[in-house]
């Protein structure tokens, strides 16, 4: 049987996986392919560490160039991760006209169009599948299952450290700290947590995701960006009451001729499948004109899942060097314009308030009368729990506002006499 | 641009949907693919009633062979369904190289083998992304985008019609009749609903699902099938109680060396991502051996979701055609055998019992006993409301037993005098 060399840069646990992956699946790829995947090098910096698998020691190497170079290896795979030298590396692998299987979401959304024109230039393919949504095949969903489709919006959960603390959050009503500190303890979340909980994370994968869906690039500033690392359990638990669940989402949303790209933690009615999806699992809603609404879900990180959707990659890699189609689908469709962004405080949804009020008469009067000034119509008010230190806790769920007015309203509504602490507010989805 | 002639054989309700999915979105199509598709001819025996979309009359014909063979076809597109002259029309038109899409999963179900033979023989193209779950596209995430793994397993709520009518039957907690007339008057059941209801449909998607996870060709009758006819509104609400929703899904499982590939209702837990699949809505959950569990949502059927994933598959042939690439996937893994099928009676599952026993003393000792001899162990047994006529309904959940234990069990049982109405066997799952 024919054979096809592989080229593994960065033996973490992503690269320990493809290696326990080809190990335990190679026979079944190879009857799937017709063609046998071997893994010729392996370019780390630490040839010493157990990775838990075995390898030929003649495999690896400190030398990535050496690796990419090397004319037994036809297909590259970069697991090295970040902006810095997996840039130039993949650069040097397309510039060979070598295809590249990479997870790197953050290398993508900073750098996607320098390595897309260049694939496109050289004729030849970058997979990365791996860099949203982990084991879920979502990219290959939107950029060949709804090809047919106008992409209305996408709604994702596109990381498991967040949607863990959270679930964590609901589950035991506990404050964020405890929980962050639970996820670091069994290792859902890394030491520096922020790329995680303050939203950078999803925001990259979110860049990706609309590249996809609308062609063209986005740079990453153009993104809103608020993580959970400010949210209450108060609010989850009074959200919860209300038939909601906070989530902290992507949401990407076409209209007028403009995108929303926002990442937040919004409200999902609780009845909503987005609602089901707990603990690390991540999952993206895609609305499509003709298709409507669906779903992918499961493992969104973890060596093996990870694994599972770069080695998917390699396989339509390869069936493309076999069949002579290189390049056969753009990494992203060729718009060539920037998308155009609809700037945060132009965009319209529903809110979630929580106001600390004086419990006195006239007041809830005065609020309304503030949101009302800003075209901002309730939908409902409710008063939680009993006053303490003279101060109440009311939660307002509004209509759909602009989010400039609630903006301003909110400046209005912290200064009043009346108001206690900060003003919380969260937004609606669904 | 260059153009691809289509060629759409059966103008009905999904036939239209892809004509208005052309019609909407063929520019935004043009622009990813770079190529224009053209449907040339349209074929149906009936060419007056209104589709609510406007064609050239010129297109139209009654000749679907015409159709086939006329050399500005570049892909056939095959809507006619059933097993009859759409068998034929499909063979014809692999048999001249074409490429054909089409979203007939009974042809599929009874004729895969044929029909996928005749395409790699002639080196071609037969894509079926719309035979299961309509607008999810699970058949290419089988395909592609799980290429590395192994699959454990498959559930799948494959049939949108049975979906409905068992929500609404928890929803409302009324009678099964009563519901299917219900989704009949909503245009959601057929007049003669017995494909959908006993299963039929269910099993010929699961064969399919089974094939592509496992390579060769499955028999239907090795398929176990049992519908939702008989299902009652009590063991609904009491599987409710126990903290179970019922849904009828396929089941596909690998085990030692045999597959199991059954369809009936099943009990899946209230906090599962099948549990949250409500209405018309379908979704495959898989697993994998390196991903763990992904699932697939959305509408599993109606005209535009099918005609998205008919338009996504057209896609995809046409960059096949444009790369030089045809058949660069296999139709099915070419194991070239018969999956080994496990029989029914040599399952193991978990089971949910209903049983009318009189409300006398040592009553749940001789049943217990007689399970016992069979090896059924108990989870629990719960008597449900008060006796009537002397008879009270009890609940069991077993651990896990073998079916032919079940079913010689079960036998014993309603021949026992202290035993009212038939007893209730649901399998639980998860």
């Amino acid at each position: 049987m024919k054979e096809i060399g592989l080229g593994l840069l960065g033996f973490g646990t992503v690269g320990a996986g493809v290696v326990r992956g080809l190990q335990a699946n190679g026979e079944l790829m190879a009857s799937r392919l017709g063609v046998k995947l071997v893994l010729r090098r392996i370019a780390d910096l630490d040839l010493e560490s157990d990775r838990g698998v075995t390898v030929d020691p003649g495999v690896l190497t400190t030398d990535a160039k050496a690796v990419i170079d090397d004319p037994a290896v036809d297909v590259v795979i970069e697991l090295v991760g970040g902006t810095g030298v997996a840039k130039e590396f993949v650069l040097r692998a397309l510039e060979q006209g070598k295809p590249v299987v990479t997870a790197n979401k953050a290398l993508l959304a900073d750098f996607g169009a320098e390595i897309f024109d260049l694939a496109r230039e050289k004729k030849t393919d970058i997979y990365f599948g791996a860099s949203v949504g982990g084991g879920i095949p979502i990219i290959r969903a939107l950029r060949e299952g709804l090809s047919a489709n106008r992409i209305e919006s996408i709604h994702g959960i596109l990381n498991g450290t967040c949607n863990y603390i959270l679930t964590e959050m609901e589950r035991a009503g506990v404050p964020f700290d405890e929980c962050l500190a639970d996820a670091q303890a069994k290792g859902y979340a890394e030491a520096e947590p922020s790329l995680d909980i303050d939203g950078f994370d999803t925001a990259h994968k979110a860049v990706i995701l609309a590249s996809l869906a609308y062609g063209g690039t986005v740079p990453m500033d153009a993104v809103f960006v608020e993580g959970i690392r400010g949210l209450s359990d108060l609010d989850i638990g009074y959200a919860r009451d209300l038939g909601y669940r906070v989530k902290l989402l992507a949401v990407i949303r076409a209209n007028e001729g403009a995108v929303e790209i926002r990442v937040h933690p919004s409200l999902v009615p609780l009845d909503s499948m987005l609602a089901s999806v707990s603990g690390v699992f991540n999952a993206v809603l895609v609305n499509g004109d003709m298709t409507g609404d669906t779903l992918y879900y499961g493992r969104g990180a973890g060596a093996d899942p990870t694994a599972s959707t770069v080695l998917g990659d390699v396989v339509d890699v390869v069936r493309s060097l076999e069949s002579g189609s290189a390049h056969r689908i753009a990494a992203i469709p060729e718009s060539g314009d920037e998308i155009r962004i609809r700037p945060m405080p132009e965009i319209t949804t529903r809110y979630y308030l929580r106001l600390c009020l004086k419990d006195e008469p006239g007041v809830l009067s005065t609020i309304t009368s503030v949101l009302g000034k800003h075209q901002i119509s309730l939908a409902s008010a409710l008063q939680k729990d009993e006053p303490e230190e003279n101060h109440v806790p009311v939660v307002f769920m509004t209509h759909a506002a602009a989010e400039a007015e609630m903006d301003a309203a909110l400046k209005e509504i912290a200064a009043l006499d009346c108001v206690g602490a900060e003003p919380v507010r969260l937004r609606i989805e669904g």
